[in-house]
């Protein structure tokens, strides 16, 4: 659906800064992860929010598709240009506007990554802990309601966005939340556009909570004979209430493949690895803990450390773990799952996993947050094989059946874009309605990220 | 608006579980705080979810207000039925239908309250942490977004609601999120109901977080020459990250209201009441830093004890404290006010609004959960006495502007009701339109506790 009168007014506002160029669209038409290219037709790089606002007043006057782009890293297909359209990359907005210490928030754009933000809070005293691994920008973080490795202490995007700047499907320009702690006072529409993957408006400014560096920080890696001991010790340890800032599972697939990419000789075994924050004290109770939750469950090699060294070695290797596992079947690309089930089924929901994967002709490592109940597969398909491309879609097909017979939600952490959406329904049932009902009444042209999150868009 | 055709079907429906009889009619339109009587047309009292989804479909066919009544104990006048219509009091809606211990989570129905849901699990090692004081339901403080003592520690309602199954306007059921600890599978429907205040649908069923009963609690009080240190004393305490369970600042009126009342003994000072939970070691090394803290600032009396009556009379003579300031004006009405404001700005929020109140003529004691940066003043009226009623509503009104101009908000935990409606445009500016455009889209018909939350509802 290319829209010329479109850019040809995107064009005489933004000059430059609107871009045609082959290669700029191909890039903003790829995914990490299985799905074909899809370019928009024309990328837009605005300065401010009120560029922004008027873009979108441009394609609402056409009926042209707007899709936010902040640093391309998620996995399920979210901004590809299914309907053709402008792509609005935030990589120009990407400064801090204010660091309230005081309040433990910051203000920010958000095409700002989570590096830049805490390399930015360096000396403050604190950090903004939700880690997805990827270098992701904050506003992507948002419109996926990211989580990863921290949320089993710090919460998810949902719970560290206090307020937010956005631009809606009419380029009105609205402010959610204030910088209240906490707030009574009406529909928490912050919560409403964390989480909606750009199809209710672009966000354009965020106020962030942000956490104290903790004052003490260690950090293992233990080993077990089998997926189902380390994933009893994740859930006494999270039922004993010790709270674990990171805890990790990699089953033996990602750490033969991390030992191979990252040159680590972790033991071809099931392992997790985990992380402590608190006092001096608190740190030491909370690792002697986890050691005997761990000891009565056979693990093994457990040996804590303060050393920043070690720590960031091991975070690292975990950092890198998807590009360990691509590395592992070289050329392969990878169908990557993502599921989230109550923790007391989680062993269940691991071990037929496992299994199942083994019965397939295709690998794939699992590896996930567990300390949440959230776990990935990652599977590793060669380029136009339909035939194991089939078998991954099969394979995912049914973790999500899994999860939700298990009262579990078909996507934990990666969100919805284009591979979730078939599932939606079964997942939400009439409920799924009413998220169109207010996709319809927030944007009844259907422009932003068209194809996306609702029946029939 | 008396809609007889609606109440006679649904007389038919329910039988003698639909009352019009005057006193409870009279009992469904008062509300704790200053508003006038304004009684529904008839009181409905369902049994189940089909019963509710029964009950709103005939109004929604007749065009009958339909409103939710869970303990009746908020503030703000939210279940005044102000266009007349149906009361559905949910009281005979009070099971617990599964505790999950090894989940941490329960499924209740909402007219549970959390007294009784705190008494269910007493055996389990779990509790429900959110104590907004009054014994409210479970379903009125979901619908309020309440929060109360423990937020500091524990977050509001917000945080600690996991999935919920709604009746909307049309008489649908729908259910909201799973039992998965997070997901990022669509539109945060939760949220969205969480602080709706019955005005998007009733909420029949809830997924509740539970936390594990801290195995240690010691609880301390103490007091300061003047609020700047107090409050001072807070703010150093939020930003060193001490994980203060309770931190709950008091005022020299509301002391001596609280002396005449519980019986205590305290010096006539602005105080802070606290309350530690973690381990043995963990609660003595944060009662250690806070003494510390609260040295510095001055603060005496400092006494920290794992005493359960001890600290049992302390939180008592605390959640009576609203009790106390009604007692110490003989006869008074309360005009309950509640702002919040980024923790900097928290000693100039309640020096200025003390400062106010000294100048007024009426007494307001003033209190809050401070560690949130939210604090109420308890504006006590001679009933009838309209130039008091007037300084009251001058002075609350000042106190919301205060918090808005500090990048606050006009309620942190109360909600809207009826008494912030008139700052709703001024807190929100257009995303206001936006809330109204949501209530449009899925209550078209305006039936659901009319007349509150948005324009021209
Ligand atoms: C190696 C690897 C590991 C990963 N691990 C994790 C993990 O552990 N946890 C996790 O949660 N995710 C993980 N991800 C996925 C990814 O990092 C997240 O989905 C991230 O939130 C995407 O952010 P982004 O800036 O790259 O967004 P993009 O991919 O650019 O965009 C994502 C979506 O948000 C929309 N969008 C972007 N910016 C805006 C804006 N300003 N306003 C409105 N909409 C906007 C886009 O239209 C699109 O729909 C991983 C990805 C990789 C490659
Ligand atoms: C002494 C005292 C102290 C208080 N302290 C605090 C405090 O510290 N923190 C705090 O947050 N609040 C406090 N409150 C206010 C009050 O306790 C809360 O607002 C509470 O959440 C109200 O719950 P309820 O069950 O009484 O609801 P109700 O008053 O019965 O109803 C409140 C609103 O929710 C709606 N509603 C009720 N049930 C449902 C349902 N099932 N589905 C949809 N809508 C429904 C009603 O229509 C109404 O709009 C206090 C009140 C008193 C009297």
């Amino acid at each position: 659906m290319p829209v010329p009168e479109a850019i040809d007014a995107l064009s005489s506002l933004l000059g430059d800064r609107l871009s045609l160029s082959k290669p700029d669209l191909e890039a903003h038409g790829q995914s990490e992860t299985y799905f074909t290219l899809t370019p928009p037709d024309a990328v837009a790089y605005p300065n401010d929010t009120q560029e922004v606002s008027a873009i979108v007043k441009i394609c609402a006057a056409h009926g042209c598709p707007v899709i936010g782009w902040g640093a391309g890293t998620s996995l399920e297909g979210h901004a590809l240009a299914v309907r053709g359209g402008v792509c609005v990359d935030f990589s120009r907005m990407n400064k801090v506007l204010s660091v309230n210490p005081e309040d433990m928030d910051v203000v920010i754009q958000p095409g700002l990554t989570r590096e830049e933000l805490n390399q930015e809070l360096r000396a403050t005293g604190l950090f903004f802990p939700i880690d997805p691994g990827a270098n992701a920008s904050i506003g992507g973080m948002t419109a996926t309601r990211a989580s990863g490795t921290t949320a089993v202490r710090y919460g998810t995007m949902r719970d560290n966005i206090l307020a937010l700047e956005v631009v809606l499907a009419d380029g009105r320009i609205i402010r959610t939340g204030t910088r209240a702690r906490k707030s009574s006072a009406g529909y928490d529409l912050t919560g409403l556009f964390v989480g909606s993957e750009g199809t209710l408006g672009l966000i354009t400014e965020l106020t962030v909570r942000l956490h104290g560096q903790p004052e003490a920080i260690s950090s293992a890696v233990c080993a077990f004979e089998d997926i189902g001991a380390a994933v009893e010790t994740v859930i006494q340890t999270i039922q004993m209430g010790v709270p674990m800032a990171r805890i990790e599972f990699v089953d033996t697939p990602t750490v033969a493949a991390v030992n191979a990419y990252s040159g680590t000789d972790l033991p071809e075994m099931p392992h997790l690895m985990v992380e402590f924050h608190g006092s001096d004290a608190g740190v030491a109770e909370q690792a002697e803990r986890f050691g005997e939750i761990l000891g009565e469950n056979g693990g093994t090699g457990f040996r804590w450390s303060t050393k920043a060294e070690e720590r960031t070695k091991l975070w690292d290797a975990r950092h890198k773990a998807h590009w360990a596992c691509l590395a592992s079947r070289p050329g392969a690309i990878a169908l990557v799952t993502d599921i989230c089930v109550p923790i007391s089924c989680l062993a269940q929901a691991v071990e037929e996993t496992r299994a199942d994967i083994e019965k397939a002709s295709i690998p794939g490592p699992i590896l996930g947050h567990v300390g949440d109940g959230n776990f990935h597969a990652i599977l590793l398909v060669e380029p136009g094989n339909a035939a194991e491309m089939e078998e991954a879609k099969a394979l995912s097909n049914r973790m999500v059946e899994r999860a939700l017979a298990l009262g579990g939600t078909s996507t934990g952490e990666h969100g919805v874009g284009v591979g979730k959406l078939p599932y939606m329904e079964r997942e939400h049932g009439e409920a799924w309605d009413v998220m169109g009902q207010i996709k319809r009444a927030l944007d009844p042209d259907g422009i932003m990220n068209p194809g996306k999150m609702v029946r029939g868009n």
